[in-house]
């Protein structure tokens, strides 16, 4: 398979770990986000939002949107599944990663606070407002797994819910988030660091890493 | 079952309509919004992020984040079915929903906007902001189901991109955004309307329409 990647993408990182996981054997596509390179037009035809991740298949498919990356990879290739099999521990689960993939991650990408220094924000006040989204959406997700007994967010193993909260706590230190007011997560963490899989994942593990 | 609902909430909107295609009686009980109703703290332990919609199913379960609710309803609920069965065609469909519900509904919504008018924007840079959101994303789903014989997003039955679509081009329209540029969409769109489970799920047709 191919991932279009950036090493320092969080939605990249969720579907490095995956592919780790998995054992599926990945070309990296590096795509130097901060040059733009993923609007040039071969790419954005593959992927029209001009986000990374993208991965094509081994039969050529193309797959954008990490979640429905992680998900479809769970569906082809279902060793060791990333999704309980109990249909409200799924949606427990899932709930969870998109707290992140959605209420997080996106409010504090590369494009949305470019557009705040557009609208003339100092960048203190970007960072600042990188910070907020961070904390605002780890401490919902402390409170979601706060009563799991873990060591992973949800359970024993990992699961989709601890691979988007391991890039997402990356940000959140990178942004100046005091994130041990978040013990519970950060006991996921470790247990998920602990493995290669997710080691080997981390954007200073990347060829592409600055 | 019981929707924690907010009419003009889209997040809440695309559940509504899932409840409706599967026929499942709910009690909807609203939260105003604009009035911080969310931010209870009865609420907030059942949805720790403060936000709509919350699902109690019959057993007492509780649901947070709408399209992990909707995964679950088309789990525990498998007719009409809200994913193709195929994993492709399943990952095209949730990518489209999740370009929606991550990278446009959220950044637009209305913490995001109150936070851009806490900074001190102006009321029109606000509108911008939430029709350039609405803009960018819309065109790339469009982008998306171009090549798709539709009518609806993908295929002749509703899916959750349908779900997912046609309360977003709802808040496209209210922010201004000439929706003419997004012609598939728009057919997409009027099958989806066509049908009762979508007409009734509509902002004005809810209790609480203001």
């Amino acid at each position: 398979m191919k991932l279009h990647d950036y090493y320092r993408s969080a939605a990249a990182y969720r579907v490095r770990i995956a592919l780790n996981l998995k054992g599926l054997p990945t070309q990296h596509l590096p795509h130097h986000l901060r040059k733009g390179e993923q609007c040039a037009p071969a790419y954005l035809a593959m992927n029209p939002q001009g986000l990374v991740p993208t991965l094509e298949g081994e039969a050529g498919e193309v797959l954008t949107q990490s979640l429905a990356i992680i998900e479809w990879l769970d569906e082809t290739h279902p060793e060791p599944p990333l999704l309980p099999t109990d249909p409200l521990r799924r949606a427990k689960v899932r709930a969870f990663a998109l707290a992140i993939a959605c209420d997080v991650h996106p409010v504090q990408n590369l494009k949305v606070l470019n557009r705040l220094r557009e609208l003339g924000l100092a960048e203190e006040k970007v960072t600042e407002w990188a910070a907020w989204t961070n904390r605002e959406g780890l401490s919902a997700c402390e409170a979601l797994v706060r009563a799991e007994k873990g060591p992973f967010c949800f359970g024993d193993t990992p699961s989709m819910a601890d691979l988007c909260l391991v890039p997402q706590l990356g940000n959140a230190r990178r942004f100046g988030v005091n994130v041990s007011a978040f013990p519970r997560l950060l006991r996921a963490e470790a247990a998920a660091l602990a493995m290669k899989a997710f080691a080997d994942a981390a954007p200073d593990r990347q060829a592409d890493a600055e």
